[in-house]
């Protein structure tokens, strides 16, 4: 390979820029030019392309750079479309791919992104193009199969019980005199990897979350009235974590049970809350408890200032891997992690083959979650607190921490 | 002095408990033993007393200390009653300072804290009491007077622009593809200094928020509407900084207009939204674009792993000087901070007659606010980034900040 290029998708992580470090880095090292697509492949097929080396070419931006959150190329959610339906998408990609001499496409995504890695390939080999395709994982739900673990996760689940440490500290500051139940939101619609990461919070200065509801189980609203009006008899301070993808057995998620009709504003307008809010609202009409919702929204994919350094390693490993790959002729597969067995965490890339990861979705399994007690058993946090290890110091600038941004 | 006592009340900050640090390392260097009071006055009436040596005789439990967040000692919202209503309550707390031999009582707090030591400082002298009374200033809100400004406002502060710069990031990363509108609530209702922090984000690598509204400035729905329509014109990424105590020019609390009979959920109950998300169905319904909501909640006074060195050491330092100046006999006073001019912060303690801060609040002034472009003038940024200045970085342990805890 003489020419490369990388693009990110889908939702962005902390450590995705990373990922384009480690393509970035490992290309060098093979004397291979770097392209980056702006806003992924549909920025791409507008011809939108930028020179790598006018950024990364100077060391500190390359640290920077793996201190920025959100996608430094910027990021898309274009889906491709079906190889018969739209030959001329395909034939444009391979038109500018052929026009710049690109020998390798890198594609950093999740589930949806993988498909697109998917089909280029399949393109490129019924129709003897030779360029390689490589998908590099990514995303905070953790949700992709066969790999180990996704980077951005770790990331995201050390924000999230850095972040519930702290809202636990805070919470128990009034004591018996304002007790309060505090229902804290965490991201992930279907699988409830992120929700689960609230289990890492517990720690010997930490008494932890006081219950988790995850998707992967129903949820039963009495049962969680009940548990709230359990724990407050002997509790002051209560924290939940809650996903906002936890469902009823009717299949209806627990934002939408407040978007009945009569759910309209001031102005006439339809509300939408989220599930926190619903539940927060909920709690305090039935058992009469203070409540506090909280949702971390965004930050719990951008707070790159506290991601975990084990996570921006690997970001930059299975980029690395990626390019490595490609240049031996590899196509048509993505970068996973593997857990190196043994008492003290490591973990190796590999590759897959790409048909077997697009589009499949991996849950937090069932055995590893104590149902009676809405946690999560140890095998879960075995899992998990190895990949929040270690952090990277931001480089602060004006007091905040410092980012590479496009010009 | 030989024995004094020291209380944490009000709602908590990320620098409260280095204030502790700094009246235990003071006293201690004078030979002056120091107790804790678990919740504040409140708990002192039930003679809940810690010995500070059990915790604090450990240097590393101090370095501890000064990172963990909320009121290690516990927090309280107790308004001492008038004397002439409740003489017996003060007898109790002379009577309880008699019996352990305490002679000076520090209070660690905002407003209605302060108004606490004004009446124990003046039942004192009343009733020729021996012991001395005072105030140590803490409040994310940084509205007190008199005081430069407040320990916990800095890192409050740098929390919201570094979390704001990441927002702004994410926010950024779908462009043109998935334009968003991010209406951002942010804590203080009568006093928008911590909303006004939301221009610190504004640096060389982040164009900061597109505008701030405070709550010195009467709130016109219209005109905001019309605002995100005019900026939607030019750009694909929109985010606000709006204070939770914006109000129209009827009164009203922002948040308080989708509080009508009509605004109940699917049981019946009545819905309360925050400010933010609120603005957020607005601007979806008046507009048609896509919006969010996020709510900073507890996390902005509770977020000590990026709290600011600069505030810390403040926190420490009115800790010291409140013991130093009872030492010397002084009471009935509260320690300010005030900034030596030059052209590189500075910042000295001193004291001054409780009388004239306690109950009094300080708004941000009219005149640091550019009204046209809803933003804050240089004067603000001058006055506010020194605050932000420096870091203090966490001691991890199982890959998150480790916290000292009451045991």
């Amino acid at each position: 390979m003489k020419k490369i290029i990388v693009g990110q998708s889908g939702g962005p992580t902390a450590v995705i820029n990373s990922s384009v470090v480690g393509v970035y880095n490992k290309a060098k090292e093979l004397g291979i030019k770097v392209y980056g697509m702006v806003h992924g492949i549909e920025g791409f097929l507008q011809e939108k392309i930028i020179d790598l080396d006018d950024y990364l070419s100077e060391e500190e931006n390359i640290e920077l750079l793996k201190r920025t959150p959100s996608a430094f190329l910027g990021s898309c959610r274009y889906k491709l479309p079906k190889i018969e339906e739209a030959k001329d998408v395909y034939e444009k990609i391979f038109e500018i791919l052929d026009k710049n001499e690109i020998d390798g496409l890198f594609y950093i995504g999740g589930n949806d992104s993988m498909d697109t890695i998917k089909m280029l390939s399949a393109y490129a080999k019924e129709n003897n193009k030779k360029q390689v395709f490589m998908g590099i994982p990514k995303t905070i739900d953790n949700d992709l199969p066969i790999t180990d673990h996704c980077p951005g996760y770790g990331s995201a689940a050390k924000y999230i019980a850095t972040s519930l440490k702290e809202i636990i500290r805070d919470n128990e500051s009034f004591g018996v005199s304002k007790p309060t139940v505090c229902i804290v939101e965490i991201m992930g619609r279907h699988a409830g990897w992120l929700t689960a990461a609230a289990a890492l919070a517990k720690t010997d200065d930490c008494k932890g979350v006081d219950a988790i509801y995850l998707p992967e189980v129903t949820f039963d609203i009495d049962k969680f009235i009940q548990n709230i009006e359990k724990l407050a008899k002997t509790k002051s301070s209560i924290v939940i974590a809650v996903s906002e993808g936890v469902q009823t057995s009717d299949g209806k998620f627990v934002c939408e049970l407040s978007d009945s009709d009569r759910s309209v504003d001031a102005f006439g307008h339809k509300q939408l809350s989220g599930c926190a809010s619903t539940l927060a609202n909920l709690v305090a009409a039935k058992t009469g408890l203070k409540t506090r919702a909280i949702e971390f929204s965004t930050l719990q994919r951008a707070a790159t200032h506290i991601a975990s350094l084990t996570d921006i390693n690997e970001a930059i490993e299975v980029g690395k891997c990626a390019v490595e790959e490609a240049n031996n002729g590899t196509t048509g597969k993505m970068v996973i992690i593997e857990r190196v067995e043994g008492s003290t965490y490591q973990s190796r890339t590999n590759i897959y083959e790409i048909d077997a990861i697009a589009n499949v979705e991996k849950k937090v399994p069932l055995e590893w979650i104590d149902k009676e007690n809405n946690t999560l058993k140890e095998e879960f946090i075995n899992y998990a607190r190895p990949l929040i290890m270690g952090e990277l110091e931001p480089i602060y600038k004006d007091g905040l921490p410092a980012h590479l941004i496009r010009k």
